[in-house]
């Protein structure tokens, strides 16, 4: 193979000598852009190497040749699998092109483009039928709106350098086809407000604005007209019904996806996903139609959005994996690798940032990632102030939320935020915890292994509706053995739960919520306090969960604990003989390896994972249960993971569910020493409970008692409280007190 | 409290004084080490890091005052634990007063010893009532030999600052009464081959080089007499029969307890235990007694066997958990900071050691530690060789071996051993195999939570016996339901089993073994090599067990793989209710979460761990069944983990079971682009298979044929040899033969 090595300056003056309109590159890349990197090879040191490992990723594509293959195959298979290498390739291709002037890198787009465009006209839909919209190089549209989104980028790289004959040619045979087929002729997946159509409009909109097509990207910013349907549903399970021009359109995601905090209701998983043709699409708008002010478009969103993504990780940089979501995507993903330089370059230059974008390891090759090399080469990173923080969830922010509590290395989430449509799991007021090393208190994410072939197709699994979405799967309140809102997507998108009170700050930290539409007549309200205790090591996580409900009523409430059992301090029998839990609402998959019935006295329960200890301290009625549970029933192709679980189970009416959780001590199995492995917790009683307040008190084995006392009705901060306790009167201002007791 | 500053200059006049004999410290710190490091403080990073470390223990230990409780608890408890902090701080403040001067240091320690002086001659035996041999400070004689052997190097580090009088109260009322007791009045604890004896001999020894005290040092040495005495056994199981003197004493030790290439029958995580007294004792008595010339005995045995415990380890520095042994003990213990230094600085300063000591990341505070300090602040640090090998077992090193085999990032190791006294499993013939991240085809390990009391006080738990120990819990044949030597110690401890050939090397490497002991009547001959193919990613293992024995015999094959199961080209039948799978020999604690009978073709398992996919490729007859099972029934305090497993069953006489296991692919969690998730191998054929030759071959998908010959009785490098299969004649020369096939 010849190469042609182009000299830059040919290259430049090519550029200028035509009109400033169709100057290309200026989509991503900018002509200014683009000699800054030029000029900067060779001197900012994780610039240069994200510039080799992607020359290095390139050049190997190119080494072993195009293969445009006919569609055929789902996620996972060759043919999928071979275009989505294709365009994140050519994506890559066309930016070492500018950066470097190697004409192989255009040549190997071009080629490739001529291949699409001699294949393209040929296809009808993809073989495949299980997608609601299907594509045609893909087995859905939403992986043919990648393709543009990343293609357009390459070809917006060699716009200028093709002759006009083959730009006429790929412009009028491949792209205006492969646009008005992804939103004109599949309005299901264009004209909705989702991530796919994020994509769609991104895509669209994109190679709009490289062709200079205005039609189009008006398409993308504002959808188009079509006429209404309804009753259609996704392969999600999601609604898709069509309500015509308003619902959908770039800007109309921007304004129904995010909350004013930047909250996107799927959650952090697909957050991420959908960040990058939010991010990418804009940055293009910024670049080639500044006047429309897209980063500043509602008060900054798109940059708040990348904020709240870096907010919902834990220590180790991993999603929170609030409903559908694969475990372990974190701020290493591509998009972020994106998002976060933008966020640095286009939010102010935050050097909090560039501590993440250090960890990530790599940046994008274009203004941002070289203006974030730049910071961080210049020794300006700074750690990132992770903080306690209330995200707020709705267009407007007043559909519930997800409550963040940070204390030392320890991180409290919980969530009371809307459903999250198609992806929503059936957990409100659930939680989960962290470490400083990981899960603590999980939330067991997606049933899905996202397109991994063997795992069918890469898609979701049975499991993820069966198990993965069910209440039982969660850490919050189960009753009557039925999901939350009878497991009904449409009845639980109808409504959010109530934020009621949190509380960030120093010693004492809040989160709580309500919740009274999950299970007809049953009222539940969970309250979290992570508090500082002078005596102990770790901050202490109070959690009373509050619930007014019939007499007779069935509570069961699952811990997901993640680690190995050390011991409790009532006798568990335990089976020999496992059998199914239940038939249905996720019971289904669990085994129950051991139960035991309260003796009234505090229930504690001791773990270790990672280096630490944890315990769970737990006031039982006469007459409770504890089971211990594993995953694992019911999954005929090991789709499930084998985690354990404790219930603690309770029948009666009105109740408080009041708990502590403890981590203490460390352990290492390389020194063997443990320290602390006990809890410091004595005891632990319910002074009060009632609709309107919940009181505990809880002793040390060192002898300290505390008491926390919330008000479940009145927050008002002056509110003046008075509980009569046996005799005795407890007064307090404001909506909690937590004190020392003498 | 009043710190006094003695000046440095003080401290070394008086000890000049004396006459050369009685010059303190002279057991592991010396005259000369003492100034050079006082010289060196400040200079070298490692060196100074690690005086701080220490400095910031121990002061804080003297913050909190002294505590020498009356002996009562179990490991795990108060007053065990306070009293192993108690040794661990006094050694570290006998350095600290040497190198830094503050006589804080060194009144700490006096005061505390007067403490023990005070208690020790009231004590009675101790409490606790379930050693073999118990000690006075702690329920066994071993933990009272801990506290000699880090008890005697403080002492050694002030006896000069000590007044006369106060030498001689504690040499005679707690030191020499201590010695006398943990060997005179416990031979059985003192005069045996045995890790818990070595102890014994290196305090006893140690506290009699610091005391001028010969006998003491020549019972150290050389045990004493004592009247035999048989079938006895100690709390691991352990024969503990008294044969007189020969059979004890710190020089018969090093003679019996390491084969020549410096292996530990016990298995790595014992001897990682036993290297500490080992090697700290040898360094009083070369210090000493270096007319004893202790580390060049045996051919330099000692600093080997540190290089044969660095061979037996993963790549994160993990110990191989041969025997019972606890999981992630690793090259970071105390015991390996100290043993690794030491081999640097009396092992002729190979550089390879400075890249381990440089990952312990501190340095032992005396004369090797300092050396090594050094040697990486000069930058002398080289990565340490990992490379295949064989490490013989027995005194002579004619009783087995443990073969390792390297090859890029994959580490397989077979056992083909002695038993392992008291400590050992029932796995003739077992392997695991290790990729860079860790465990991907797993030895259980011990069922034991060394030194947490939650878990039956730290000990052995009765699920080590019941399961870990019995040979269904390990990689290797199990013959009609039953353990190896009907799980009798004894029996097995007669024998070993038959190293058959061992090829370290470059494309090939190959382990090979005989067993004929451990059932009546079976031969089982294992054969397992590691060879590079051009067309894969990565070495491919083939495993051929060559089985002969009567029809009608029932095998059992396991394979404790680690992961997520992907698919299998069998469909299995997954059961919902679960029931243990036996009444005993470990069978007990299973559960048959699934199973198939195989239809005859090959048989195909993938799982996914870490960032790789693995594929089990199996040679399966009509009427073979596999079983995927789960560890943890009968498990009543929830001591075993909930692993997977998976069983190859067959029912017949003279047999080979081949399989390949090979790695391929990557998918990470936050790309999710699953590259060659699926095995290479397209088919794996037995060309032949009898007592005296196993010839398999086996084709990619690619098409590429291989074959793999290995002749099981001749292994002559010129011997010929020649098999007729289906008319056509196989002929190779030498032990085997590995073709690829036009």
């Amino acid at each position: 193979m010849t190469i042609l090595i182009v000299p830059l300056i040919l290259l430049c003056e090519k550029s200028q000598s035509q009109d400033s309109e169709n100057e290309h590159p200026n989509l991503i890349l900018t002509e200014e852009g683009v000699q800054e990197m030029r000029a900067s090879l060779g001197k900012i040191p994780l610039f240069d190497q994200s510039v080799s490992e992607v020359r290095e990723q390139v050049d190997a594509e190119i080494e072993s040749g195009i293969e445009v293959p006919i569609p055929k195959d789902l996620a996972g298979g060759y043919t999928h699998e071979q275009h989505k290498a294709n365009f994140f390739t050519m994506q890559k291709a066309g930016v070492l092109f500018q950066i470097t002037g190697e004409e192989k890198y255009a040549i190997y787009i071009r080629d490739m483009l001529l291949e699409y465009a001699k294949m393209y006209p040929t296809l009808d839909k993809h073989p495949a039928e299980r997608s609601y919209a299907r594509g045609k190089l893909f087995w859905q549209c939403l992986n043919d709106a990648n393709w543009l989104v990343y293609t357009a980028q390459a070809y917006d790289c060699i716009y200028d350098w093709l002759d006009e004959e083959t730009v006429a040619k790929l412009n009028s045979e491949l792209f205006r086809p492969f646009a008005d087929y992804i939103s004109i002729e599949n309005p299901k997946f264009f004209n909705r407000l989702h991530n796919h159509s994020t994509w769609g409009n991104a895509g669209v909109g994109m190679i709009g604005l490289v062709m200079n097509d205005e039609e189009l990207v008006d398409r993308a910013l504002y959808a188009f007209d079509v006429e209404s349907e309804s009753g259609l549903i996704d392969n999600d399970g999601g609604s898709l019904n069509l309500q015509g021009y308003k619902e959908g359109g770039f800007l109309a995601q921007i304004d129904h996806s995010f909350s004013p905090d930047g909250y996107y209701t799927e959650g952090p998983y697909y957050q991420r996903y959908a960040m990058y043709p939010f991010l990418i699409f804009a940055q293009g708008l910024a670049n080639k139609k500044p006047e429309l002010k897209i980063l500043e478009y509602r008060d900054g969103l798109l940059i708040k959005s990348v904020y709240a993504l870096i907010n919902q990780t834990n220590a180790q940089g991993e999603f929170f994996p609030i409903n559908d979501s694969q475990k372990g995507m974190s701020l290493a993903s591509r998009e972020l690798v994106n998002a976060v330089s933008m966020a640095y370059y286009y939010g102010g230059n935050d050097p909090g940032l560039l501590s993440i974008i250090k960890e990530q390891g790599r940046v994008p090759l274009n203004d941002s990632g070289l203006a974030a090399a730049k910071g961080i080469a210049e020794g300006k990173a700074q750690p990132y102030p992770y903080k306690s923080i209330e995200l707020s969830d709705g267009a407007a922010g007043d559909e519930g939320a997800i409550g963040i509590i940070r204390a030392d290395n320890l991180t409290l989430v919980m969530k009371y935020a809307k459903h999250g449509m198609g992806h929503g799991h059936f957990d409100r007021l659930g939680f989960l915890l962290y470490d400083g090393y990981g899960e603590v208190i999980q939330d067991y994410g997606s049933a899905r292994w996202v397109n991994i072939e063997h795992k069918d197709g890469g898609g979701y699994l049975n499991e993820n509706h069966s198990w993965a979405k069910e209440t039982i799967a969660h850490n919050t309140l189960v009753v009557d053995k039925d999901s939350h809102f009878d497991h009904n997507v449409k009845e639980a998108d109808k409504t959010a739960a109530t934020p009621y009170y949190f509380l960030p700050g120093e010693k004492v930290q809040i989160v709580s919520a309500k919740e009274t539409n999950a299970y007809p007549n049953v009222e539940m309200h969970r309250t979290m306090a992570v508090v500082e205790i002078e005596e102990l090591e770790n901050p202490l996580i109070i959690d009373l969960f509050s619930v007014q409900a019939l007499e007779g009523t069935r509570y069961d409430l699952p811990l997901y604990y993640l680690g190995d059992i050390m011991s409790s301090n009532q006798e568990f029998e335990t089976n020999n003989i496992l059998q199914p839990m239940g038939e249905h609402d996720g019971y289904q998959h669990l085994w129950q390896e051991a139960q035991t019935k309260t003796n009234g006295e505090v229930f504690q329960f001791t773990w270790f994972n990672h280096k630490n200890f944890f315990t769970m301290n737990s006031v039982a009625r006469q007459g409770d249960e504890v089971l211990l549970t594993r995953i694992g029933a019911n999954d005929p192709h090991f789709n499930l993971r084998r985690d354990p679980g404790l219930i603690l189970r309770r029948t009666g009416g009105n109740t408080l569910f009041a708990s502590l959780y403890e981590m203490h001590g460390q352990y290492s199995y390389s020194d063997e020493i443990p320290i602390n492995s006990f809890t410091s917790i004595a005891n632990l009683e319910i002074i009060h409970e009632a609709k309107d307040y919940a009181v505990i008190q809880f002793q040390l084995k060192s002898g300290e008692k505390y008491r926390f006392a919330f008000s479940l009705m009145e927050k008002g901060e002056n509110s003046k409280h008075n509980i009569n306790v046996e005799g005795w009167s407890l007064e307090w201002t404001g909506i909690y007190d937590f004190t020392k007791l003498k």
